[in-house]
């Protein structure tokens, strides 16, 4: 890098996609809802209409609705996810950017892009070359500030937050660099991949030498592997083809165009998902990989009852049987929310995939934590992906995880979910039910602008057409 | 109640005292800083003071500072805690409040403000009636919204936010009802008590029926246990006296006026910890309580080591050793963010006594669950207090669990910490180191007008004192 590269800038934007409406993403958690009435002796009322817009026509069906709350009305009447991000942009006083996001499901998002917001104050003013420099310590300084660890530490809003705000740093880096993300990783010398993670809480099941050790090692045939990823790329499987709000037709006509491996999201009624994993067993034949998904829906006990039904469908495996809090309750793959948790996981051998997110454990570098020590347990890491950028993000690590970490591809795959990708500026590849990798600088976050606008919520020109009648108080 | 109570407005307000600058609650956990640059370049400059403010006589020292971010100069400044709250105001169309709070640590609680307001549209426009005819689904609405969902669950920012609104609705309740919390909760029907408690993630460890069973055998023997807490009170400890920041002066001038059980924050230096620890162990004498509070210091091993050097001193317990996300590492006593994680460190026989927080777990709801489980697994509650408010409010909690729950005061006490109770409408009474049980209707959460607009973050008096001399954009 030549010269200092002074962060000038940090902006953070909501942007939400009106998936709810095309069921994409459904799945089975589902909360209660209650009316409300509508108070004439307040002193503003908003009124809504709901969004019954079809996104891609635009055409807008319109059910009035009155709340005080300018928030308010659109967002109680759908139990479905709207998929967003909060994104980030960062801006260098040299002219650089670097793009980061973070997936989130609607509503909440706002909280988010706040959290996104006083966490700025530790980014603005700062060189890339003093965070890079030393990305162990910025890290620590993100995550464990002493007044800021309070409302986390490392979970939930902020841990979402910390994750926008380093994957735009990880993509200025490697903007600057010049390098796709994957490549920065992998050309990157052992001894500074390790000093950009934070071991704290992980070095009884991981420390900074066994983790130098484990990349020392993996340097052997790094080279081949490299070639063969450029050639090959890195094998996915689809989720695409079993949302729970997807009629039968629906659910055949998307599975012919996709890829082998199939995962089907259920725990709504035990008779409609037996009757859903039957008809894609049928449809992908006894040899292929079927996987399913709980979403957190059942207690420990009713996971049992409730799989035992649908293990004659021969699942590779069952994702979020319960509480992703519930370490003893869990079975097989989980996704976390820090590397703690994994690390519990791993120790306790509860978990036989171990599934990565680019947007919800602590950017890479949290990510680099959790897939050396799935190595040093033999465990596979099989990334989370869909929802909005998450499988463009994730193959940059995953890519890195063949290449420099496990060296193997047994019973390893990376999610692919086909929608939402015609928003960014360097979009998944899939050649042969494989992901290409990327060649574009950076780590692939970068929105195109217009999408950015046009989904802004609530102002964009998508949420505006279907927006408030609004009287001010 | 006689007739419907609409809940028609929920106000927010962000309200932070200086304590950083007293050194109250100072603990190990400090974070890396760095200094930041001027920067002459960008659109909008403020300039501001440090806060270097004595709360008390509101003398100011004044070292000045810029930045672009009106949030940001204050807060990197400060390794320390401000002691602050997220405060909810709820008001019915009869013209009822219900207030409300979560404690935090100064910055962030901007986020959980916002937080708050995301949240309140699934309380304005309800009647009280509605919500706690069915709690439980209320409770369930508010954890377990489809989009909101995915910033948690349960954790963090939207755990903290779930409390103060739903502590501002139980004391909405407790003073339509005209009764203390406490009583409203020791005068409940055991099955309406029940039907507060969402079972969800825990009927492998405590079902509904079995919760049940626990409040009906406790009724023998309530009414003799309500006059003795109403007699005696309810034992109490301190934390005030051993706080890290306090120098040894402090430390005995303090003590000598306090109450018997100590406990002395350590981890941020063995030889120091071991001169505080043989200073309040030669003070308290050796049969005297004294316990230690590392505040998440350590990795595992760490742990071990630092604590056989305190053994000595023959603590009674170890607090918060490690990440509060490690079950496997967590020896003794833990504050946890739900009642998931409470119900595996039961299952896991990793803790020997209960440590609920009124603020920190989903409001009286989730305590509930979380006594009645410390209870089935014979662990003594021992409720986490001080910060703003917690002792106003835990009392409640920890009264209902010694009369309607656990029936014992064996190996049970419940935090103190002598500050900051001046702000509050019906402050905590200590007789003969006891918490005297509160009469006046409601949860004790109202906090004095004067106190709240005084101490608003950034625009009351006190922070206004070393505010900006701004220019705006």
């Amino acid at each position: 890098m030549a010269g200092a590269t002074t962060i000038v800038q940090l902006r953070v934007s909501d942007v939400r996609f009106p998936t709810s409406l095309e069921q994409h993403g459904s799945d089975a958690m589902v909360s209660a809802r209650l009316p409300l009435a509508f108070q004439p002796e307040l002193p503003a009322i908003y009124l809504f209409c709901e969004a019954a817009l079809d996104p891609l026509t635009l055409s807008v069906q319109i059910a009035s609705t009155c709340s005080t709350d300018p928030h308010f009305a659109r967002d109680p009447l759908h139990t479905e996810p709207d998929y967003s991000v909060a994104y980030v942009v960062i801006e260098t006083d040299g002219g650089h950017e670097g793009y980061g996001l973070t997936f989130t499901l609607g509503k909440g998002t706002e909280v988010v892009v706040c959290a996104v917001e006083a966490l700025s104050a530790f980014v603005v003013g700062r060189t890339l070359q003093e965070i890079v420099g030393d990305f162990r310590a910025f890290y620590r300084l993100l995550t464990s500030d002493g007044q800021m660890r309070w409302i986390g530490p490392e979970k939930g809003v902020i841990q979402l937050a910390t994750a926008a705000v380093l994957n735009a740093v990880w993509d200025l880096w490697a903007r600057v660099e010049g390098k796709p993300l994957w490549k920065l990783l992998v050309d990157m010398e052992p001894r500074k991949l390790v000093s950009c993670i934070d071991f704290r809480y992980i070095t009884d099941a991981l420390t900074e030498e066994e983790a130098l050790d484990i990349l020392v090692k993996a340097q052997e045939g790094k080279c081949q592997r490299e070639e063969e990823m450029l050639r090959d790329g890195y094998p996915a499987y689809t989720t695409s083809c079993a949302w729970i709000g997807y009629s039968d037709q629906q659910l055949k006509e998307v599975s012919v165009t996709l890829l082998h491996p199939f995962k089907v999201k259920v725990g709504a009624d035990l008779q409609d998902d037996v009757r859903r994993c039957r008809l894609v067993r049928q449809m992908i034949g006894p040899d292929n990989t079927l996987m399913i998904d709980a979403n957190q829906r059942w207690d420990v006990q009713e996971a049992i009852t409730w799989v035992s039904h649908l293990a004659e469908f021969k699942p590779l495996w069952i994702e979020e049987p319960t509480s992703p809090d519930d370490i003893l309750g869990h079975a097989v793959i989980s996704k976390c929310h820090n590397r703690v948790m994994f690390k519990q996981l791993l120790q306790a051998s509860a978990l036989q995939f171990v599934q990565i997110d680019s947007c919800r454990l602590g950017s890479v570098n949290e990510n680099l934590a959790v897939i050396l020590m799935a190595c040093k347990f033999h465990v596979p890491v099989c990334p989370h992906a869909g929802g909005v950028g998450l499988c463009e993000l994730v193959r940059h690590l995953i890519l890195f995880d063949y290449i420099s970490v496990s060296a193997s591809l047994q019973n390893r795959m990376c999610e692919y979910v086909d929608h939402l990708h015609e928003h960014f500026k360097s979009p998944v590849v899939i050649r042969n039910a494989c992901y290409v990798p990327p060649k574009d600088p950076g780590y692939s976050t970068e929105m195109r602008e217009e999408s950015v606008r046009r989904y802004q919520y609530p102002q964009g020109e998508v949420w505006f057409e279907c927006l408030p009648l609004r009287e001010c108080p």
